[in-house]
């Protein structure tokens, strides 16, 4: 839902947001949530689907950028290779990608019993970010029906912050977790969503920036307790979804725009964050199996992009800020605790 | 000199200028310009020397990063496969572009009688932004001597604003131009420098953000009759030495860094711009010719880079701020005028 | 014409060559040369134009690759970031980028009044090779209009060898040149056709292979008294053009296949060459102006690629082959000689 | 061994082999594989260890070049941002690379109790080909601790051909699977050994070459029963290993010059190959822990790179085709047959 009207936080928006205000409002995308906590186990997956059909037959265009490449996601080289996504696309930790992408392997075998035999193998994407200071992560505690669960539970009304894959994020020294938001332009006399969704676990504690406010170094002066956090370490998954028809390198354009939301919101791209935008569009979709060696697609003339990079630099900072506003306090790890923004509004 | 201390404008900074607050606080390098202003004619030259000896047989490490590729410059290939800079950086506008790059042929074999010769060749590097909003650009104003002479002319001390390759640019909606700064960061007991210089030519009018403050929409608000400028064209050329010791690939980090910035000062980096960032470091210098093949050299731990990629984040926003800060009101080509920033403040 | 029929050099294709064997078999594509010799000079410039109408009006789509970046070619960044090209396509020894780049834009602003005016900047594509083996290359002795010659020139009859940008190039201790060829295969009912046009000045005497054939071995242990030529330096450049419907993707996927033309015939990619190629397709043409912001264009299947990637790595390999078997001895700069390949069939 | 010296097979190189002619000449680097067979099944794991101490603690400086990206390898993105690997490098099938993750997390974790508590995470490099046509890929067959056990069992010496994680796999027709190979160069007065190891499963039948020789042009025309295998699909992975001291950007660069080596025995660079190239020097380390931010590390002139690119082209190309000649012939999947090559020497 991104940030609710009445919240003291403002980000002064051009374009505006589609229904829901999430990465939902591009009609197909749904997102699904498995959130894991225990004690000191604060980790979980989110799956993010693309569209309602058979992805690997139906494949949607896509692109990335990799801002700042101190991360292990899995699926990229492909990606930038084909111009394709044929898989759900899995958030979750670190240590946990493994797992993630052998679930996302069966997954992918069952719906699909072509795979292996008369055709290829099937590239899966999974990102992650480290949620190592409120989660014991070396404890390995995704299991692979946790990544079936959460692409099973995948809906067009999901919950942000503190949940599936955000479970144990921390985000300029807050609870960091999931946010989404989505914004409308039009083009040609209709409108186009561009959503987006991410996983915040990035930015150094004083360095929160919002709509212009420096809410952070604020904050940072009255908590004289606060320690540390001075590195802008974790790391933040980007993923930006729009039924807009763009190319390839368009999506690989569009994915660049994120880092400028990045520098909106108080980052400089931390030496160990790893972070990572990937784009795609349902508006040009590549069939497994076809006919024709020639095939059409749309995109969209470059010369009127502005409006598009500007809404979609929007959508992530929202979905930054969203995920900070909707994360609970959560203490985990070693006692580790990270306070929800809100406590501070 | 970057922003003088009185100045209006607050960056809040976290990390000290150095003494003149220029990209020359780096030893070594120097800075010159060449101002080409006539009526309807408004464009130039400046020149960036990384140290003062012969720069072909002292090569600086280099490296970049291509923010939004929309640009014409000149040398970027060689830079990412070798990793150097062996000439002074040229500044001008886009249609002089092969001008520059001639004139700059020309005083690297004048320099260097054994080019082309008893050696290989040399890779110029000529950067640019579009200056045709207020400048005859088709006019193509700059000669080959212009060039030379703003090599000629660099020194540890410059002007900032509507100066050189700055003099036709416009940002943000306001007179554009060449600012610097820089910062100081200490590692292993001693200080190092991270300066940077910018040809600034793109962004909105209404979208600047200085410091958190959204002064771009206040007076976007106050000037009614101001027109259009809708569309973030133009360009930035951004320039960032150094004395740190980093790598070829650190360089290119440091380089992406500069994308933050633009971020911070509320850029979404417009399909039409051309924003290009170029590192150096004066640490790393490889001889063209040396008797060994195995060669010394020096790197930055990765892991303490994270001050080094704030400073450099700053470094960048307040040479932005401050080419606005510093230009002039200028009007040029078929009577467009560019109003100073500082008409606002 | 490629490899004439009756010539002893075999290159063993599986796909059958267009009816002029050069790029120009590609509709609409058309190339000129203007060679400049005397005595010491021996140097010139060859245009690629990729079709018949205002190319900056109707853009072709395009791509690239940086085999061994050791180069001074202009444009390609833009080329990158945009998917188009928008100009001729200049081939001429590297000290004279800059005065083609000039040519260039002057030819295009005559074309074009719109440019820098009503409409932006224009991207130039020059790309180069050292000629200084044969050629005096530090008197600049490309002049502009030898630039506008060379696309005024051009026609769908060209000769190959020691002409053009060609005259003063050097390959496997050969005299070298351009040199083209084609290639045609079909995909849902019809023909398409892969041409290739490269300026070759790279490759260490003895290292020549062609078509399995170690010639260059051969040669070598005959000719005691040949002297060094060991390293791979010069550079090459390769332009491949085709009507097939090709993403600004798939271009650049095509593109880097040239890399594996270069190891059939003995290349190592010396440090030394810039070994670049530019693929644009006519199928896909991006109009400067158009009202829609959503545009058609075709693709290609990715997984019916395979013939496609063998034939173009089949058409720059006899390009490369026919540059040689073309070019005649030729001695010039300090009396330096390279022999014609032929001299030794 | 690569080839031995008797064998019909000749590569006509220029540099010499080192003493095993095999990637561990270069001291310190050791292999290990685990093979899987059992009627269908036909898979299992190649570890590649860099050198004998903690790997984590110690990190060794690489690059990486994506020739062809249909590939699913894990771990790349962050080798080109901080330019180190820290684990030992996994082949094995496509399918299994989550598996492969999951162990090698496990596997670091266990020898790195400060991973993920007192310091970061790790990023696993973990590559693979499609073994499909003689594997039961489907079935996952490759356990964690086959990946544990071929890390284990590592030495100096080890086998070539369907062995590890080549076992199951085919290479222009042939029977594909590892193959090794090395090339020793001196400079200042010193020797330095490049070798290679790659997991070959790519090529279509007919295309290979071998020094030159049409070999596979021959063979298809012998057997007319033999059937399809058109495409170059399947992959091929190629680990580099050298005691070269290069710095990031030259590892990235000798990475790329397998492209070459793929020209040179026949390859296109199918659509469906996964082509990717990772290189590491054991020359230049980078410590997990130091005092220091200021790091000493040397790198090689580029301008005396040509023999380490053209031992490296040669280092590649005989461990291709050293995995063809040592290869056994294999039926698995389906009742799938792959011959060996010298079967029809």
């Amino acid at each position: 839902m991104g940030l609710p009207r009445d919240c003291s936080l403002k980000l002064h928006s051009k374009w505006p947001s589609g229904k829901k205000n999430l990465i939902t409002d591009v009609p197909g995308v749904r997102v699904g949530h498995v959130t894991i906590k225990n004690g000191e186990v604060n980790t979980g997956v989110t799956a993010v689907l693309p569209h309602e059909g058979n992805i690997f037959k139906e494949k949607v265009m896509a692109g990335s950028a990799v801002i700042n490449g101190f991360g292990k996601s899995i699926g990229l080289v492909q990606i930038e290779e084909l111009g394709t996504i044929e898989t759900p696309i899995i958030m979750t930790n670190t240590l946990s990608v493994g797992t993630a992408a052998t679930a996302l392997v069966k997954y992918m075998l069952r719906e699909n019993p072509d795979i292996g035999v008369d055709t290829g193998t099937v590239n899966c994407v999974v990102t992650e970010c480290n949620d190592g200071r409120l989660n014991d992560i070396r404890g390995l505690h995704v299991r692979e029906e946790d990544v079936t669960k959460a692409i099973g539970s995948a809906s067009e009304d999901f919950p942000e912050g503190a949940v599936g894959g955000g479970t144990g994020m921390a985000c300029f020294g807050f609870k960091g977790g999931i946010g989404s938001a989505s914004r409308v332009i039009s083009a040609d006399g209709r409108d186009y969503t561009i959503g987006s969704i991410v996983m915040s676990n990035f930015g150094s504690f004083g360095n929160l920036v919002v709509g212009g406010d420096r809410i952070g170094a604020r904050i940072k002066e009255q908590v004289e307790a606060h320690k540390g956090e001075e590195k802008d370490k974790g790391s933040i998954i980007i993923i930006i979804g729009t039924d807009l028809p763009l190319s390839e390198r368009q999506l690989n354009r569009l994915s660049k725009r994120a880092a400028l939301a990045l520098g909106r919101v108080g980052s400089y791209s931390g030496n160990g964050s790893g972070d990572i935008a990937i784009s795609f569009t349902t508006a040009n979709r590549i069939m497994h199996y076809s006919e024709n060696s020639v095939i059409d697609m749309k995109m969209f003339k470059d010369d009127d992009l502005d409006k598009v990079f500007e809404a979609c630099v929007e959508a992530v900072e929202e979905a930054i800020v969203s995920s900070l506003y909707h994360a609970e306090t959560t203490t985990g790890f070693r006692g580790n605790s990270y306070k929800s923004l809100r406590e501070y509004l």
